[in-house]
Parts: C-alpha cells; sequence; structure tokens
C-alpha cells in the first residue's frame, strides 16, 4: 500500500490489510522464538516454547488458506507493531544476568507478542462477522482460542518460577 | 540501562525495568490521543478516546506513586513496542479513504495499544504479589481493570460501527 495514497477505501480493502499484517506478524514470530528457546533456561518453558513454535507455523498456514478464502494472494505489509514488540524482547532479555530472571523476562516478552495477536485476531473476527466470511471466521477463531491457551500457559509457568527467582 | 551491561541482576530490577517501560508507554499514549480523537468521526468514539484519555493521565499519576512505594524515582526506558504500536496505527489510519472505515480502523489501533497494556500490567502484577509489594499491587490492579474496561468499551462500540461499515 502507498503511503500517501489513501488505499483502504472498504472494509473489506481493512481488513485484507490486517491479513497482511498479521501474516508478517506471524512470520517474525516463527525466526524470533528459536532464540527464546534456545535462552530459556528451565525445561517447562523451553517446552512451551517449542510447542508455540509449531502451532505458530500451522498458523501461518492457516492465515494462508484465509487469504485463499478471502480471494488474494498472501502477502506481508511491514508491520512496526511486531518488530517493536521483539525488538524490546530481545534489547531487555540481553540487559538479564540472573538466570531465573531471564525466564520471568522471556514469558513477559512472550506475553506482550500473544496479547497483540489476541487484539488483532479478535478485531478480524469481527471484521469478518460483518462481511459474512463465516468460512474465515472459524479459521481465524481457532487461532485465537490457540494464542489465548497460549498466554494462559504462559501464566502458569511465570507462577511457580516468579515465586523461585523472587 | 547500558546496552551491553547486563544491568537487571534481580527481580526487583526486572521490575523496575518494567515499570520505567509502561511509564513511557502511559505517556505515549497519552501524546497520541488527542490525534485519534480528532480522527474519530462518530460522537461515541470520540468520547470514548477523550475519556480514556483523561483515565491515561491518572495512570501516569499512579504509576508515579508505584515508584515511590518501590523507592525510586519516576524514570522513562525506550519502548519500542509501543512506538511501533502507534506507528502501525498513524500508518494504517492515514491510509483510509471512508470515514466509517476509518473509525474501524482507529478501534483496532486502540485495542491493540489496550493489549499490550494489560500483558504488561498482568506481568508487573504477578512480580509485585512475588516480591511482596502489596501496595504497588493494588494500585497496578486498579489501572489494569480499566484498561479491560476501556478495551471491552471500544469492543461494543466496533460491533454497531463495522456493521454500518461493511
Amino acid at each position: 500500500m502507498g503511503l500517501f495514497s489513501k488505499d483502504i477505501k472498504s472494509m473489506d480493502d481493512l481488513f485484507v490489510h490486517q491479513l497482511q499484517d498479521i501474516y508478517y506478524a506471524e512470520k517474525r514470530i516463527v525466526a524470533a522464538l528459536p532464540e527464546m528457546i534456545e535462552k530459556s533456561t528451565t525445561p517447562e518453558l523451553k517446552m512451551a516454547f517449542e510447542s508455540h513454535l509449531q502451532e505458530t507455523k500451522t498458523q501461518v498456514q492457516r492465515l494462508e488458506q484465509v487469504f485463499e478464502l478471502a480471494g488474494r494472494q498472501p502477502q506481508s505489509v511491514d508491520c512496526p507493531a511486531i518488530d517493536g514488540i521483539i525488538e524490546e524482547a530481545e534489547e531487555v532479555a540481553g540487559e538479564v544476568a540472573d538466570k531465573t530472571v531471564l525466564d520471568a523476562a522471556l514469558i513477559a516478552a512472550g506475553q506482550s507478542v500473544e496479547h497483540y495477536e489476541i487484539a488483532r485476531y479478535g478485531t478480524l473476527i469481527s471484521w469478518a462477522k460483518a462481511l459474512g466470511k463465516d468460512d474465515c471466521v472459524d479459521l481465524l477463531l481457532e487461532t485465537l482460542e490457540e494464542e489465548k491457551a497460549a498466554d494462559e500457559k504462559l501464566t502458569m509457568i511465570a507462577k511457580e518460577g516468579v515465586n523461585r527467582a523472587a
């Protein structure tokens, strides 16, 4: 989309733009997770990030199906939000000396990523419903439920780990 | 904090770092909301953003109280996450031609901001609990509830507006 060209003229255009945004974000997350897995110090956290990496790869494919249902080629737009969230995660992780504290920082980073996605999928689902794209709604809902479950799992791991580190 | 100096050595350091991060974010949101209010086309959305601007100013003061309780001077650290989220909001809003569609884009932007804050305050509360900072927990919980309510309000406004625009 051109920067000064006002290319978004309808709800359908906005829906596709947001799809392109989250498509970029999911692929960025697939690229960022291996480092988070490597840095995690407990097996429990490592496994949670590993299973979320597999899940995220499936979510990328699911988005490609949504593009197809919407009659579009899968395409990304730059997403400064996810770039910023991941940049911040890497910066903070780089400043932590203690291992248990590092896990707490990684969990916090993971949860800020999950919440970005929860917001985006929530919006996409409400737009898809309004546009009568019921088949897209079903696919997007599957991913939204996975993101919420991933967030809750991190909350549980955090509760145990943070109490050890504090 | 120095970029290569591993300044975060304890959960307490991490808690303070995250406080500094959300302090920056809240002030950034106070600066960004007037443009979102101006761009909103329905009185309902304008009022929701206006009331959230007042709320956010109170949240900044509440954070200053949390700093005080933690024995620290209020201070910001750069927060690339909120910078990215707001940059993305402004970019997308600038690309929308239709007014009703613009409202939908502004609501989506608002909700991605709310979810960033929900993630951050959720983490801060769990860390404050583990660190036995009960007085901080109470203040942070007040803000978390406001952020969740703001997100739900935007969901409700979206449901009516999007159906008009689709």
